[in-house]
This record gives C-alpha cells, sequence and structure tokens, in this order.
C-alpha cells in the first residue's frame, strides 16, 4: 500500500486533529510520538517491547546507518525493516541536522555537504541526490530531504541562505527520488526563530509539493516560548491535508502544546536519554531516581501508569539497581518513559475526538512540576 | 510445600541423574543451570525472559544484599522474590566465597569475618548466625552456610583450618536456622584440590546433616582438570538422595563433565559475563561477534540454536550494536547465552533418562572448538 494521509478529526476548539497514515508497513494513528533507533535499535529495547507498549514507528538516521555499518550490508540484508527485526513503519531522517550538529570541520556548497565522520573522521560527501539513494535503499516508509541546520546563534543572513539552500535542495531531492518503491519524502521547512523566513519557506517548501512536512531547525537551544511562537508562524502556511512533523520535540508538555498548534508527528531522544540518566516521565512531572528520598520508596515510578514497569518494580528496586550501575534499571526506565508518551498520545487523541482537548491539556500541565 | 529432592532417573553409564527439586516457589528440573543476579536482577534481563526461556530458579548473594540495598528494605519489600519480582525459585549464597575475595582487609576468627564493604568501605561482621538471619529475612527458597574460601594459591594447613572452621560454621548455621519458613538449608563442602581434606569435608559435612550439599572452592583459578579430579574424590561421599551443587561453574563442556560425574545444579557469572565482552556460546564454541569476519555475516549467532535472538537477529547487527556501544547487544547475548545453556540442560535431561548421556556428552564436545 502506498502512502496516505488523512484528518479523521478536528478538535472544535483548538488546531489539534487526529488522522491516519497509511504505509506499506502499516498505520499509524495521529498525534504520534516516534523514538528514535538513530542507529538501528531504540535504546535499550527490542521491536517486540516497543510493539508491546504501543510503538508504531520509530526513527531511524541515515547520517549514522550509511556510516555504520553502510548501506550495503543494510541492502544485502534486505533494508533496515529487516536488519533490525521491526516491520512496523520506519521513517528515516536524513541525516542534515546530525551532519550539522556533529562535524567539527564541515564544508558546505550548493552541490552538498562535505563533512568528517563522527565514527573515524573519514571524510564523507553526501548531495541531495545522495541522500535520497542512501534511504531509498534502507527502505524506510517515510523518507526526509537533505536540509541545511544552522545554529540557535546564526543571524537572519546565514538562516536565509540555509533557506534558500534548502530549498534548491529540497527540489533537487524531489527530482531525484524514485516513487516506485512505497515511499513517502517529506519536505523540511526551517527559518530559524524569524517570523518571515520561516512564512517564505513554509509557502515555497509547499509549492514543490510533498506527502508531508518536517519542521526543522528547533530543538537547537532556543526556549520552548520562541519555538511556540515561531511554530504558530509557521502551521498556517502548511496544508490542512497533509501531515507535519514537528523533529527534536519529546517533553511531555511540550508534545501537548504543540498538537494543539496542529502537529501530527514529532520525535526525540529525550524519554531514552534521560532514562540514561535516572529520570523519568510521571504525571506529575519528571521524577529522579537518583534521589535519596526513593530509596525506600515502595510507590511505583507513577501511581496513574499502567505500564509493565510500573506494575511490577517499586522505585525503590529501580534506585538500587540504578545506584549500582545495574543495566536493567536503565532499561526499564527506558521503557516506562517511552510507554508514558505512547500513553499520553492515546490520551491526547481520545481528547480530540471528543472536542475536548484543551481541557485534557489543562489538566495535565496543571498536575505537572516540570 | 516443604523442599524436596527425588532422584528421577539414574543414567545406565555414568554417575549422571536427573532429578526433581520441589520448593515453595515451584519445582526444579535436574540438573539445573541457575543464572546469578548476584544483586537482585540477572544482567540487562527481566524476570518475564528468563521464564521465557526456560529459567527455573536465580541465585541472588546475601553478601551483596546485605550491603545495598540491606535486608530492612527488602523485608519490607515482602522479601527478595516481591522485591525483585521474581515469583519462581530463588536460591542465595551465604556470600563466603564474595566476603574472602573482594574484601582486601579481612579478620577471620572463628567468630566470625570482620570485612570492609565493596562498596564503601564501611565495616562490617558476619557471624555464621547473622548469615543465617540475612537469609532468611532475604526468603530465598535454598540459602547456604557460611564457609571460609581460601584462594587456589593456599597451602594444604591454610585449607584445612578452612575446612575445619567451614565444619563448625556450619553447624552454628544448622543450630541457628529456623525451620519454619519453607527454606532449605544446604551444607558447603571445601577442601581445596587436596583429596583427603575433601573426603573429610564431605563426610563430616554429611554428618551434621543438611537437605542438599553445595561444593565450594572451586573455580578459583585451578585447571579445569584438577577440578574434574578433585570433585571425583568428593562426590562419592555425598548421599545419593540428597541435590548435589557445585558452585561458580558454566562452561558448557564443563557442565556436561560435572553432570556425568553426578552433579545437579551450578551457577555461573560466565554467561553473562562473557555477553559483555561480546561472546556467545555455540554449539561449535565460543563465538566473538567483534571479531571482524562477522561484519557482513547475515547468519545467526549459532544455526543450531531455536532462541529469539538467533530467529530474529544477524551477526552482522549484532556486531553492529556491539561495535557502537548500544546497550541491546550485550542484552540480546546474555540472553543468548542463557537460553543455549538452558537449552544444553533439558537436551542433557533428555539424554540421561534415555540413559545415552556419555554419546550425547562426547557429541557436544567433539562438535566444540573451544
Amino acid at each position: 500500500m502506498s502512502f496516505k494521509f488523512e484528518v479523521v478529526h478536528k478538535d472544535n476548539n483548538t488546531a489539534a486533529r487526529t488522522g491516519r497514515i497509511s504505509t506499506a508497513h502499516g498505520v499509524l494513528e495521529t498525534p504520534v510520538f516516534m523514538p528514535v533507533a538513530t542507529r538501528g535499535a531504540v535504546k535499550t529495547l527490542t521491536p517486540e517491547e516497543l510493539e508491546g507498549i504501543g510503538a508504531e514507528i520509530v526513527l531511524g538516521n541515515a547520517y549514522h546507518l550509511y556510516l555504520r555499518p553502510g548501506t550495503e550490508l543494510i541492502k544485502r540484508a534486505g533494508g533496515l525493516h529487516n536488519f533490525m527485526n521491526w516491520q512496523k513503519p520506519i521513517l528515516t531522517d536524513s541525516g542534515g541536522f546530525q551532519i550539522f550538529s556533529l562535524s567539527e570541520t564541515l564544508k558546505v556548497t550548493d552541490e552538498g555537504v562535505e563533512f568528517r565522520s563522527v565514527y573515524d573522521g573519514s571524510s564523507h560527501f553526501l548531495s541531495p541526490e545522495k541522500v535520497i539513494e542512501v534511504q531509498q535503499i534502507l527502505g524506510a516508509d517515510i523518507i526526509m530531504v537533505l536540509d541545511e541546520c544552522p545554529p540557535y546563534s546564526a543571524g537572519k543572513k546565514q538562516v536565509e541562505e540555509a533557506v534558500n539552500r534548502s530549498l534548491d535542495w529540497a527540489k533537487r531531492c524531489k527530482a531525484s527520488f524514485s516513487t516506485g518503491k512505497d515511499q513517502a519524502l517529506f519536505g523540511i521547512v526551517q527559518g530559524g526563530v524569524f517570523r518571515d523566513l520561516r512564512k517564505r519557506s513554509a509557502e515555497e517548501t509547499v509549492e514543490i509539493d510533498f506527502p508531508g512536512y518536517g519542521i526543522g531547525g528547533f530543538s537547537v537551544g532556543e526556549p520552548h516560548e520562541i519555538m511556540f511562537e515561531a511554530l504558530n508562524e509557521t502551521i498556517p502556511y502548511l496544508p490542512f491535508a497533509k501531515p507535519r512533523y514537528l523533529m527534536g520535540v519529546g517533553n511531555p508538555t511540550s508534545l501537548l502544546e504543540v498538537v494543539r498548534q496542529g502537529i501530527d508527528m514529532f520525535d526525540c531522544a529525550l524519554p531514552t536519554r534521560i532514562a540514561r540518566n535516572g529520570a523519568a516521565f510521571t504525571s506529575k512531572g519528571r521524577l529522579n531516581i537518583r534521589n535519596a528520598r526513593h530509596k525506600a520508596d515502595l510507590e511505583p515510578l507513577d501511581e496513574n501508569c499502567g505500564c509493565y514497569v510500573c506494575k511490577s518494580y517499586s522505585r525503590s528496586y529501580l534506585r538500587h539497581l540504578f545506584m549500582l550501575g545495574e543495566i536493567l534499571a536503565h532499561r526499564l526506565l527506558t521503557l516506562h518513559n517511552l510507554a508514558f508518551l505512547f500513553d499520553l498520545m492515546r490520551r491526547a487523541r481520545k481528547a480530540i475526538v471528543e472536542d475536548n482537548f484543551e481541557d485534557f491539556r489543562r489538566d495535565f500541565v496543571d498536575n505537572h512540576d516540570s
């Protein structure tokens, strides 16, 4: 089945909407949180566990997979789905963000980007065409154009150049994209925190015409409020009937805020990354299991959570394992954090369908400490 | 249900036998490999996964759990089974081996052992009585006496003193052990590599009368052959009708060798420890996933293994994850290694019942490189 998106229900009082994305590897209900499997695995978890907690799609990264283990091997393994043993939908990011944020030396021309590998310092050149070729070999259901991602510190002139170059690259990506492979190619809107640039980037990316649109260049260090405002200037210029994917956001209250603005998809390393540091999402805010007050605490991570971890383990046990460096702690916190976000999305979708999203969001935020 | 052991079938041609141990938390089929959950978790794995691959019992360690998180908390959590969410049988080692091998400064008297914590250097004193008290609070189904474990380098005089002290401690352990708690207390035979000491330790420990016997003081650096010989001098002095537990052995070919000699139970950190270094048991010998020849190797770890890992992942994928430090690799290798040993034990039990154990063992060893 080829790619298809439909809006199922729009909330009466906000821009939030539920939708359905159909792909060759199955259907996703939106708004959807997409856990990152950057290098071909969601950190610490198996595909079966992810499915068990309601993951509908995972996110690979073309930059990382191109460097390690390389496209040749993944091609021989029958594509990324087979290589990593995940038969539900996959989205691959082109790696624009990684090329620009991980490379110490980097040469950007209109032709493409020359950079050094984060793994071994070897030199590589990726053009828009090459990035599409890589992603078509990986075989994800949704793939992304190559974009230039300036840092938050960039001035307006630099951001404008990045917008122009990203538009040019988006056209070349589309031109080189072979549509015969049940994949959908999404465009990416840039423009930093500059309203006029966001507007122009959105309008001209939409003009190229993609089946869905990523919104990039956020979560690069700017305050949340600045992002929400700039997003507000971007979304109205995106077509209602196409999915909108905000790249790199995963904080629970931010997720609900951007769902309210009409975002359908998001990804973030946050739930897996904070787990590594002992932090867990809860309905009352973030909890850190290292805190001494959990030493003899026989409560679950979150009394309102029905996930396997909360049904089976006390904070004291998780703290015990975490303090001793037992990997099982990292794994159980990751599992809980993802289950928490998937459940939050389920409840958000339900609230949208009931035209009750803003009350739901306010309740959640009011109970939240952080 | 209180503790019970029965020999089910003795092999016609060797001393190998199958048996059944009944405990308050369920029944185990012997010979049984017991994975170590030293600090309350089998490294990287959940209880459900362990059950899924056929784990029948896990091994906690009183020394570690007494120090972290302490018996008070585990008591409040309702015992070790509840704390770690494992409702099948548990055996706890007294920690004699750990006290003697992990402590840099240590004072042994007839009264007990004074040692410093491996975690924070704090000073502790454990007597035979205290070790029983700790293990009765932890609530394992099988608990062990406190024994003195001399190193492999110890001379005969030192080993003899350790035998004498261990016998004295064994009596005191038994005297202070409260039988009302559905627990079984096992004695431990010491004696190093000295045949006469092994014989005397076995005979006098049996005289004290326990429902089962550990054989300690091996796997401390001696060559395998030396252990097999000393074991041969020990087993004949243990009663046929009681379970025999060889402490600290987990190498597949060694397991089969000691099963042949009539051992019923064993534990070892080996399968979890080597997984951390990238090593996997296979029917052809040990494989290291870091080896460059597995880079593009689309075969499973072991083509003869039916475990989840071998059914789902290629060596190339596991190598990819391992080389990048992805925890999932460590976890999948651990899962495979344990599944491999559980399967080996299932096949060993079957061969014993069919009076065919020695052929089975020889076949396995002949196909084995290492």
